[in-house]
């Protein structure tokens, strides 16, 4: 039996919109499939673009670059950055106005292709294209835009995006760099307080950078008004301006083609137009003005038109992730070790065990983080585009839309920096050297973790918006109405509703009543609930936690809440969990090609499965699952291996890297 | 109440031999103890030599390196080695007759001094003084040891170790260079019949080695003998010898102060002398003679010979870890980050409960696996000074032996790269400069979980070592025998007795019998026997398992092993686990200063329920605590936490490392 006879076109309702059958009514193994048509589904709702990269992009962006130094490696990336803007595409998701093409998903992607290659030149085009003009855009009005856009863009002004600092990193609120507003001159006066004011790990200060995008504590007339961006001058001719100290972060873990470098302000005096004024502005006399009145939420909207860099993280992390398993993978294939007993043949890395399970579960889970990915780019698009064309985006979406990149940043860059390091071991010796790439991508992807956000604390932010869910849906619940609580529809009414949300209840509600036996654990509806029981739990008991924590705390509020800090992250992690699994499900309930189709499904099965194998002591604990489930469980995710462990290279391809970025030597032997 | 009335020395029996007492009879925090009294205690055995190396060892071993090209780093090691060699301490683990110090443990803790600092050097001096020059130690004779050792301890010969192969790396029998022995010329030819057959990875072998301890197939009047160790010179003048292809593999993630290389033979003559002819000789005529006539056993005890080397790879991961905790955590003691509510004082990292979890759990079982290594310490000074003194050493131990140093050289370094990638990231941006010496911690331990063995290996040999060891026990009882087998005492009978099993048991023994109240989670008897149990069931199961696979699978014995390869390594990682916390538990039963081990029963006892709630989907799939236990120890684990919260600076000062020794820059802020 083949594939064309498991999954005739015929037997499928029309659109291709069937319920997504569960992995076991296609136990048989789909021949190979159309790869093609496997990494087209894949490429997503920016397939052209990403198309257009594999062939335009050239060779020597995938070459490794860390038997360079500092210096060199920073000429080479700046080198490589001139010729890729003159190219095209880093202008796509800015303004038509100043050159753009009004599209930020095409420019996110672009980043994404980018993340194939040297990350260095994917975070140093970050920081022009989307920290710096990206953040112009957001928070500039028409002024700004057309002094600083167009040239920007074609990287006749080069930027940098001076927020972090030395005292102050995760709490942007509290930075201490100050913008005075001076009346009498009318300009504001930019100032570093102290040592722990120095803007810190800025990409392009150390070297290139001409103006900076400074966020410090706006004060006019005596009275604060929290943070704000400003346009800075800080560089000419090589020489840092008056008043300007910079200095270099010198070397780092990886990503050395970037220069990140410190700076520190002395009274340095700009304009009152040096500030980005789209959320707030000064009058000449000193006047502030803002249509948002609420201090708290004029600092969250601006942070808001910031998220663009959070999406573009979560991609990159997982293009290096996929360069690291296909090197790894490959190896894995060709490589053999020890002799099968009775043969005089050795046994390939990738038919042991331990091997699949360290390789193939990532690799499951980084087809399901793909298309989340996707279905966050979609959001951006939409949230963005408005704000391009200067429309109001609604708040409940736009803050949703913030949460799941929060979330999807964290998860991708975990699961990056996871997956790569399970590579090198995996690829041993080999995968030491940096002729085979992943010491470079080990080391550059490592940050992401930390930029554009510690990873435990968007959780928390992740698990904080949860909260604000629950309690805005639930406020006029009493506590009776607390207790009725587990009866409603938690995921659908306060976890949001992602694209899937349809398709998935469709999926669990059209499943077929089963037993305990072993066939249900295949069952997508079956996996699809047990996540969103987690999440829902989760939540749950959080916020009860928090009443009771906020109502006996008098005083002791840090104390409380900290020790409920774990229950956040778990919070934000089983949320993020749910909502990869269900983007998961709902791509491939929407794939028409049946043989892709049919691959997705085992692949989805592997990775619910894995997760719920890696939870099984929280399910335990909850008594969702049985002992025995527990080890059935183990047992199905050894049996979904076994049904991948043929379509490695079927999967690989889905990917869409063509052969020639794939410069590990490892692979050519 | 302070820890001098709680553990007042009169209420210690003589010896200070007391059962450990439970962490709950110790929760007053005893006040800050004698941190050097804490260091020597925790320096072990070898504390002289460390408070040598504290004293001597110069300070430019501890620069980061990372910002060197790969020859300026080569150039400093070199250097660096030459000059540390004079200073003495690396000849310790050789024999007296030839300039050693008969003191195999001494070596061992000097390369444990070494790995505080720039790692490059501590694996170039294990290059020379571990593999080559104690391979020719421990697998030659005297010609050998009287032509080899004076001049290789002195540096005025170079070494490299030869055995891993672009080929074969895990399965060293298979190696496919040949030692061909020509009769009429009375040579061995060593020769590299392909590209696989290379020589890979060998350190020094780019640059420095003159001469090579070369792992090769003995063939003698046309018979195979298997896997046998030769001297062969490869270099003169910094020129290869005629035959000798030598090539360097070029930038690695890390250790890039060691030049590793590749070698090719073509033919290349050695006198029939070259043989390491320790455990097997061949004779001028070719006729090949051995004690040991299993070939397999042979190969063992040849392989055995080496086991210093994994030994020594686990104290120096465990050097590398404590550097990069002790600049995590001191970054977190100075480091703030968000306001405390009512207040306006930001809060430290490390009051954060997600931090401590992060960084303290690790710091807890750094400690543990750290009295794990004195204990395998104590062991290889034995096993390898009777070597030394040229006695038969009991095989029953020396397999014990090498099983302990398998596993703990997989857990140690694991343990590295999971601690010093959780502090990269607990110390965020700045963790990621190279001038916070993280970034080098990370990149030069990454290599530890693969080479001297690479861990997923290991671990399966420790599994296969405790079925040996179970056949053998009871390899004469019938199935009811084995239906008994709950019965008998597994952990001393089967799984090793550790110099710590008395106390252990005792420890066991004499805990008061308790209800199921939480007080019980404390009790160090409570979590020994459930660390014991679930070693004990994962290998009775494994046991029966390969018993049922090997009956049922005639002819496809692959398959039937391969599905038990995960219950492998975690029987390994079981075993591993039980030990390292009966090391411990012995460590603290023996420590004669009442502050410090009152102290230490509060490390242990974090470390103890960290290992439960890790573990804690096994013990209740398999019903050994239930939901409601499951949650205690998690509440318990936070308690550990917040009472340890206060003792970290001590803890850190418990490490040794001389302020001057830490130079990371954010700890001088």
């Amino acid at each position: 039996m083949t594939a064309t006879d498991v999954h005739a076109p015929e037997r499928t309702p029309a659109g291709g919109q069937a319920p997504a059958r569960a992995a076991e009514e296609s136990t048989v193994p789909a021949g190979p499939v159309d790869t093609e048509a496997l990494r087209r589904f894949v490429d997503g709702t920016f397939r052209e673009l990403r198309e257009k990269c594999r062939a335009e992009l050239p060779l020597d962006l995938f070459e490794p670059a860390d038997h360079l130094t500092t210096a060199e490696h920073r000429d080479r990336t700046r080198d490589q950055l001139r010729r890729i803007v003159a190219m095209g595409g880093h202008e796509l998701g800015f303004s038509s106005r100043y050159g753009g093409g009004d599209d930020p998903g095409g420019q996110v992607s672009q980043f994404e292709m980018l993340g194939f290659g040297d990350a260095s030149l994917m975070i140093k085009s970050g920081v022009q294209f989307g920290l710096f003009a990206g953040s112009v855009q957001a928070l500039g009005t028409e002024r700004h835009h057309t002094e600083v856009l167009p040239r920007a863009l074609k990287l006749d002004l080069v930027g940098c995006f001076a927020m972090t600092e030395s005292g102050h990193g995760s709490d942007v609120a509290s930075l201490s760099t100050t913008a005075t507003y001076d009346a009498a001159t009318q300009e504001f006066v930019i100032h570093s307080p102290d040592a722990m004011a120095q803007k810190e790990y800025i990409g392009g200060a150390a070297e290139d950078a001409e103006m900076a995008v400074v966020f410090a504590q706006l004060e006019t007339k005596g009275e604060r008004h929290g943070v704000h961006a400003l346009l800075v001058p800080i560089r000419r001719d090589g020489q840092a301006l008056p008043g300007i100290t910079l200095s270099d972060c010198g070397r780092k873990a990886g990503l050395n083609g970037v220069d990140n470098g410190r700076i520190m302000f002395d009274q340095v005096r700009v304009p009152r137009t040096a500030l980005l004024d789209r959320y707030a502005q000064v009058a000449e006399d000193g006047t502030y003005s803002s249509l948002i009145k609420s201090a708290n939420a004029r600092f969250f909207t601006m942070l808001g038109a910031l998220v663009k860099g959070r999406v573009s993280i979560s991609g990159g992390a997982l293009s290096q992730t996929k360069i690291a398993l296909a090197i790894a993978l490959r190896h894995a294939l060709n490589r053999r070790q020890f002799g099968r007993p009775g043969t005089d043949e050795e046994v390939l890395l990738l038919d042991y065990l331990s091997h699949q399970r360290r390789l193939l579960i990532p690799l499951a889970t980084t087809y399901a983080l793909t298309f989340a990915q996707d279905e966050l780019l979609q959001a951006m698009h939409e949230v963005v585009g408005a704000q391009l064309r200067g429309r109001e985006v609604d708040t409940v979406k736009q803050r949703a839309f913030e949460a799941q990149a929060a979330g999807m940043k964290a998860a991708s860059s975990w699961h990056a920096t996871a997956t790569i390091q399970t590579c090198r071991e995996a690829c041993g010796g080999a995968g030491y050297l940096s002729e085979n790439r992943l010491p470079q991508l080990k080391a550059d992807s490592d940050i992401f973790t930390t930029f554009e956000g510690d990873n435990t604390v968007l959780l928390q932010l992740v698990a904080k918006s949860l909260l604000t869910q629950y309690k805005q849906q639930f406020s006029d619940l009493d506590t009776l109405g607390m207790a009725k609580f587990a009866t409603l529809d938690f995921v659908s009414t306060v976890a949001g509703r992602s694209p899937a949300r349809l398709l998935v209840q469709e999926i669990i509600d059209s499943a077929p009543r089963r037993g305990d036996g072993e066939e249900e654990l295949h069952s997508r509806a079956w996996q699809l609930q047990l996540v969103q029981y987690r999440e829902k739990h989760v939540v749950e008991t959080l916020a009860k936690r928090a009443r009771r924590a906020q109502s006996k705390s008098e005083g002791r509020s840090f104390e409380a809440l900290n020790a409920l800090q774990d229950h956040m992250i778990m919070a934000g992690r089983a949320h993020v969990d749910r909502v990869v699994l269900e983007a998961f499900t709902a791509a491939v309930a929407r794939c028409e090609d049946p043989g892709v189709k049919a691959l997705l499904e085992q692949v989805c099965d592997l990775h619910a499965l894995a997760l719920l194998e890696a939870e099984k002591g929280w399910y335990l604990q909850h008594r969702r699952i049985s002992p025995v489930r527990a080890k059935q469980i183990t047992h199905a995710v050894n049996d979904a291996l076994a049904k991948l462990r043929p379509r490695t290279e079927e999967l690989l391809a889905g990917f869409g890297i063509p052969e020639a970025w794939l410069q590990a030597s490892v692979l050519q032997r």
